[in-house]
């Protein structure tokens, strides 16, 4: 007998629909229409004509992102920005992260498209597999893309970390794969007291030079050129290693996570962040996404637990190890160097 | 100064991430996780021997199908379906939409990477958009896709239809663009007294035939072919007309609106249904993206308000009109043909 009187596929279906999602929320990225309803409330025919936007999808493209919540309508028709758009899809503020959208869009969504062939094969589906950044970095526009994506996607976690780690305590600190320089300008911005960089391959001194004198912190903040596979760290108080070690095997992590020790000074603090797996690998799905999509996008990269984080990093010698939460997608695990015990 | 207190982007995160969400499942579907998983729970090691899955990211994979609750994991570490995922997603089941799922991968996700391009040309980005089905279907793999996918996506909606329409008080029926016969095989194992079946384009006779023969319903479901330009509808005391509408134009739509008059006995009844927008157009996102769907597919469709139907029923001379939702994401408008007044 047919089971006629079953629960719909509600689930199912509202997790297959979840490009559409995505998407309309990408489209809107790409067009701006969050950047010119910062001017004020439009009715649909001066949004149409601020825009690309054709009239035959107008007003189902808007009513769309009414439904999403990313929109607001008011009784006269005329749209405006949720609170939570305006702060982060207009251009220009400083909370911005349409970058991380485009780089979404532009690259994830492509990638996932091969999500089968990754979970199947265990390799890599993009070019970033081959583990050479220099290689990945040589296409300006993907480059742009990248770097601008990294830079959105960190930003709500830096805050974060720029907010709540007890920097007063400390003088200096460095970055670790800084690309643009996202973490120390936002850190030494909340900060003035505080000194460091960033540290990248060399190629990406341009890019995190500019940003920075985009933020007039070019007299507190100094890029580290170098390759961490076989130059050692930067010294500092404090070391930041965020979504970096994701994208390695355990031994590099291992490797790295004794060189941040080498690195800081007594007394000094490591702050590891990633998207982490919670500890019952149950009740979040985004970090155990994330780590398919560094399974698509590098040759041993995963995500990884909090606890599993601490265990490497009391390894390789830090202690008082703390687990963070960071608000958005990411957590931190914060580990500390002992001072030398006096004499 | 920064908003350095300001509540977390959340809302656009997970709208952003979405399209993982999706791919999830569909990589699931693909691999048919759920289908060996109908044999019994199986922890890692059972479940990568009987899947193509590489050991890499299956441990990931599967925690994540369990985070987004397709699956279960119990305290051995054993996987299972979830009941929905056990009703809706083991193939061979005859409530398995595996069809629609496996439609939306290869389908519309490639498709909606030209969201942006149809909102700013209005112009159809598919092949579909010619308005030539003939065309469309010449590919046999783009064909069995998309067939399978209209039947497991009408599937939910037809077997509510066959549910909660008073069947009992008429003898015949016929869908209209009937594809598989999805819908008349649904609705006569629900009401043996019924003889009817499906219209559609003449080369889709064999499908429809082989469908029907499946469920052992040839007796009863007849194949009318023909096309809906040219040719008259079949005389029934039910049509059914379910995803069709929405694929054009006003024009059309009050065109096959007035064949279907034609065609009804009096005293019958025309079941539309299509994923209806709300009429407020700002509670529910999936018909209002459905739309942008339309844009994307075909020349001159869209999705639209049950109000807006039942207005083009009623000039067509329906009466008694009432808006059924089919509890998933279809809506159905029913109206009727008054029987002549006795004289």
């Amino acid at each position: 007998m047919l089971e006629t009187n079953a629960a719909p596929p509600q689930l199912i279906l509202k997790l297959a629909y979840g490009f559409w999602h995505a998407k309309a929320l990408f489209a809107a990225v790409e067009l701006d229409v969050f950047t010119i309803l910062a001017a004020g409330p439009m009715d649909l025919e001066t949004l149409m004509a601020a825009t690309p936007i054709h009239q035959r999808g107008a007003r189902d493209f808007l009513d769309s992102l009414v439904a999403l919540r990313l929109l607001e309508r008011d009784e006269k028709g005329r749209y405006s920005n949720s609170s939570e758009s305006d702060l982060y899809l207009v251009r220009g503020r400083p909370t911005y992260i349409g970058g991380l959208l485009r780089h979404l869009d532009a690259r994830h969504y492509k990638n996932w498209k091969s999500l089968t062939r990754a979970l199947v094969t265990g390799e890599p589906q993009t070019s970033l597999g081959s583990g050479s950044y220099t290689d990945f970095y040589a296409d300006q526009l993907t480059q742009q893309l990248f770097l601008q994506g990294m830079t959105a996607g960190s930003l709500p976690a830096v805050r974060t970390l720029a907010r709540t780690f007890p920097w007063h305590r400390y003088k200096t600190f460095a970055d670790i794969g800084t690309a643009q320089g996202c973490a120390p300008v936002e850190i030494a911005l909340m900060h003035p007291h505080l000194r460091g960089g960033g540290f990248d391959l060399p190629f990406l001194e341009k890019e995190f030079a500019a940003y920075v004198r985009r933020h007039s912190l070019s007299e507190r903040l100094t890029f580290y050129p170098g390759d961490f596979f076989s130059d050692p760290l930067p010294s500092a108080d404090v070391l930041v290693m965020g979504r970096v070690l994701h994208n390695w095997a355990d031994s590099v992590r291992a490797m790295l996570l004794e060189k941040a020790y080498q690195a800081i000074s007594p007394g000094g603090a490591l702050i590891v962040y990633d998207p982490m797996i919670d500890e019952e690998r149950r009740s979040e799905p985004h970090a155990l996404l994330s780590s398919l999509n560094m399974l698509i996008e590098t040759a041993a990269g995963s995500e990884y637990t909090a606890a599993e984080c601490a265990d490497w990093m009391s390894r390789a010698e830090f202690r008082e190890i703390k687990i963070e939460p960071l608000q958005d997608v990411h957590t931190a695990v914060i580990g500390f160097k002992l001072p030398a015990p006096a004499l």
